[in-house]
């Protein structure tokens, strides 16, 4: 098998050779961002709205961007390319930059910049099959808007579902309202009425789920961007799961719940394609 | 200068050659562990009882142990032998270990571990300065008893305490209770009785509080563990955070208001010695 190259502060090395030291402030703080792509006919799907998440995410925490977004395309489609990737999934890491270990941080730190690609093959025009998820208490931090790896929350979550038989986790906030999905947003459909949770610190501003929007408006479909009980969720028509490396996944089942007829909603699938359909005429291009 | 001297599984290596792979789980999720220990007169302060957090946070996340208790002692006796550590910080992180970048963990994930020494000299014995503190929202996760490196909103509550001209943060929750420190636990005096918060899932089980508290009980104090609010704090007689990289420091003003007179409290520079004192007696022996 042929060793993946990955991207490391500017240089495209061997994944077996690419470190970061054990004073990196991801490592030692959580303190870094990142950003996930869906890499479809060997391009990235919404590269700049998830370039422009970057940089929100970078501006509220004070950190710099030291490459800019044509650097960052080129440097990501070279990964491509070197790897041979046609579907998968393309991540992007800029941590603080490393140094003696103390929560203050000061301009001196240079971030470090990672990005590899994964998953070779989703067959993303393939139909997709519903998912079952399972509910779990959402015990994350008052910031969920800034993209960062404090993701402990996140596996804990995913992992439970994953322990309970479900592929995906659907997290509960205390006062019953349905935040988001482990790392996925969440939308269901209720006489050709879509649900989605309005964006605010509470849930990640998902690049998907807004592309989703866009698409959505494109059908006969009124689109409910409020807040939501699980009791709702479970009388839905149809419920489905955006994220960048799924697309768009039908949910059938979330706990014992059987979501209409369990099968991938009609609404569902057509959505998903018109997605697909929209991401393709949006690649970026390379000046 | 020399270079440090660090630990990274299992060997002793330059502090600049010590670096984990960026698919590091740590580095990715902040799935991943820490402690941080005093070291005081070439000794480990608390070991046992960091030990022993170590192995819950470990078992709160189904990480396993991989160094006997002895063999941690062990390294971290020879760290700090082979870099001449007289007082200071140790530090040391267990990550889940690194693979393919998935949420979800499974038995097939090695631990990285690695430890190093920090700060050269704290002048224990030293009168410790009274320092501000800058009340900030605590804005973290619901498992905050667990000590892991999702520390990004700690990172932020003490950068913002800084920026004031604090030296630390004072988390207070959205309903007005005093949590704690960024990275210390909190204590206020009043009228001779110790106020303290009672250790759940809303703080860190402080190993410096735990220790603090067997030594008020040798004081003719009263301890109160219970929730109180900023408005309480501002009336105290004394007032003083502790933390293993600091022991005990008394506390001054908090945002404007100033503690009492401002100067560390009686009661808190005897309860400071006592402190050292006790540590000195406990430190542990290797067999």
């Amino acid at each position: 098998m042929v060793e993946r190259i990955v991207f490391l502060n500017g240089e495209f090395i061997p994944e077996g050779e690419a470190t970061v030291p054990i004073f990196d402030r991801g490592l030692l703080f959580a303190d870094s961002v990142y950003e996930g792509f869906g890499i479809l006919d060997s391009q990235l799907v919404d590269f700049d709205y998830h370039m422009d998440r970057l940089d929100r995410s970078l501006g509220e925490l004070n950190m710099p961007s030291t490459m800019s977004r044509e650097e960052m395309l080129s440097a990501l489609m070279k990964l491509i390319e070197m790897n041979g990737a046609v579907e998968g999934f393309m991540y992007l890491q800029v941590t603080r930059g490393s140094g003696d270990r103390s929560y203050l941080y000061n301009d001196s730190y240079v971030p470090n910049i990672f990005a590899f690609t994964q998953g070779e093959k989703f067959a993303a025009d393939a139909p997709a099959q519903p998912v079952a998820l399972a509910t779990t208490p959402d015990i994350r931090w008052a910031r969920r808007d800034i993209k960062t790896t404090n993701l402990l929350g996140q596996v804990m979550a995913k992992q439970a579902a994953h322990l309970a038989g479900a592929y995906e986790a659907l997290m509960i906030a205390p006062d019953g309202i349905v935040t988001e999905a482990g790392s996925s947003s969440f939308f269901f459909i209720k006489d050709r009425e879509i649900y989605v949770k309005p964006v605010t610190n509470d849930i990640l501003h998902g690049i998907t789920r807004q592309t989703m929007l866009r698409v959505a408006e494109t059908f006969q479909l009124r689109i409910r961007e409020e807040n939501y009980t699980l009791d709702q969720v479970l009388e839905a028509d149809e419920a489905f799961i955006t994220a960048s490396s799924i697309y768009v996944l039908p949910v059938g089942r979330i706990d014992n719940t059987v979501i209409a007829d369990g099968e991938a909603g009609p609404i569902t699938k057509s959505l998903r394609s018109a997605y697909l359909e929209l991401a393709r005429k949006e690649f970026p291009k390379i000046a």
